[in-house]
């Protein structure tokens, strides 16, 4: 690797999430499927805006929170994102900025408003996102500067953002940019439905580009349209140098060629699912640049995960140094 | 009293709280006095905000919190107040009604922007609060329909609401109103300060119009300038019918002529202590609307200012109706 100014330079959807408690007969009312993310439009952001409780915003954003966890785990970390300039996108920009991130993608003086997605928790913890997605696909090629990628370490990009009309231009353009400097690039698959909208891209893609593929169980199944956990991950090995898979309450797998390392999840009281993904990545990431071995990167990704799990909200509150430390020295 | 639509009608500032935890190093950089209040420019809104740690964005408003809190426990609540056309008075709006409480007052389509107000929260629990006004203050008396006044059981007028220009003028109307339709005035002192800022008015609106006051010790005895709390109290109950006064860790105590009544506090563990004092009042004002002993009334206010200070944000998370039937049957 050559002189790098960040360890994980990550690029994504800039969202607010509007969190709110919800029962489950809500979810039916408006056939919401549970645990899944789903795009929604203006109007349909304002049907269910209407008829759901009183909200708390939070910044939010997949490859966003997972940056905020890298930085309060005391890694350098930059966001390529975009926001409007509007009050959502202020709070956006500040909160990203006040973790210690660096965020300088331009912001949108005209078009749709901030992203919002709203996060509605069940009683049983899980969550069900409902995002409209507004200035974040309006986001361009030209809002990334390939230096920033070239100078690195990992380059990580939210499946996410395929949903935008400039997404794939823009991975590739970060992907060649990090080649070109000898970085390294990790994506995640971010959610079963975006791999099911995107599958043929996302394989040709990250056989082509990615060095590290971050998924759930779900989501590396439907990559491979596979039967079972143990054939996709097979699969993802051949595909991939590097893959960690999230089981949930199973812990996680990295795979690495013929290697696998099984880590246990790291019990919580959990009240919000939200950003469990997010946060092990970050974790993951955190280990991984800083030279750790891959088992202790797992496993700081698992702390993590439980830390944002504990509470509402996908990004952390808990210092996050201090956790990993009492944890495991 | 006539019929009633509602049980509280609260007029007060429309706020949306920006939560951050911090530091008290962080305070005395910017030479914040802990656990008061202080009205900021945009300026130095600015200032503060760059400087401070990610944040959670939450509806607030004294008197909002207080009738959301009176909706949350099962009552017929209303609140005018001032936001602007923007994403932050949105979010007042919809969290308000939400609730369950209505909420009718004219948005403003210019001038400034909806009022925040930047919530620090230290180690200790304290918060100190530095407040934006924004469109808050740009109330005027046309926003406030006297009919709806005379539907309501008790008009709660906040403090804070004398640093507008036409917040006197407005709560004059609103008494006025009140007095004709044979309904109460309920007023609370908001802040030490703030009492500071107006006390000459302030006690002549109370000997004049109001019927029940809602302070805290600091509050009573910068009203009268007393030496203590039994002095304050003393000139307080000359002054009104009813006078509920809360004392932190020690409780309250309800004055009423002669009689006293002191309720313990209810034990909690300390988060946040921002909206103890607005969800005392929405409890004791609910009781109170239903017809409840003074005494129950306050151990009704000291059960809801327990909840909302376990958590961040000063509007209700657990549902307080369960919490007051399991506390007091």
């Amino acid at each position: 690797m050559t002189d790098t100014r960040f360890d994980v330079l990550g690029i994504g959807n800039a969202i607010v999430d509007v969190i709110a408690e919800t029962s489950d007969d809500f979810l039916g009312t408006h056939d919401l499927i549970k645990g899944s993310m789903r795009l929604i439009d203006e109007d349909e952001a304002g049907r269910i805006y209407d008829g759901m409780g009183p909200g708390t915003e939070v910044s939010g954003g997949s490859a966003a929170n997972t940056i905020a966890g890298v930085a309060a785990l005391g890694g350098r970390g930059s966001f390529v994102g975009k926001v409007r300039d509007d009050q959502l996108g202020d709070v956006f920009a500040h909160d990203i900025r006040a973790q210690g991130v660096s965020f300088t993608t331009p912001t949108a003086a005209e078009g749709p408003l901030t992203a919002r997605c709203m996060v509605l928790v069940t009683p049983d913890a899980q969550r069900t996102l409902n995002t409209f997605l507004g200035a974040a696909i309006g986001i361009s090629v030209n809002d990334l500067d390939p230096a920033d990628v070239a100078a690195s370490k990992v380059t990580y990009l939210e499946g996410y953002l395929w949903d935008a009309p400039a997404g794939p231009a823009l991975f590739a353009a970060a992907a060649t940019a990090a080649a070109a400097a000898g970085q390294e690039v990790a994506m995640t698959l971010s959610d079963p439905f975006c791999v099911d909208r995107h599958r043929t891209d996302f394989l040709a893609f990250i056989r082509e580009h990615v060095d590290i593929v971050f998924a759930n169980e779900d989501e590396v199944i439907s990559l491979y349209e596979a039967d079972n956990f143990d054939e996709a991950a097979k699969a993802m090995a051949e595909d991939v140098k590097l893959a960690a898979l999230t089981r949930s309450e199973k812990g996680s797998v990295v795979v690495s060629g013929r290697e696998r390392a099984a880590v246990d999840a790291v019990t919580a009281s959990v009240v919000d699912t939200t950003g469990a993904g997010d946060l092990y990545a970050a974790g993951f990431l955190y280990g991984y640049t800083q030279g750790t071995s891959l088992d202790r990167a797992a496993r700081i990704g698992g702390i993590c995960a439980a830390e944002v799990i504990s509470h509402l909200g996908a990004r952390p509150h808990a210092n996050l140094r201090t956790l990993v430390t009492e944890n495991l020295g």
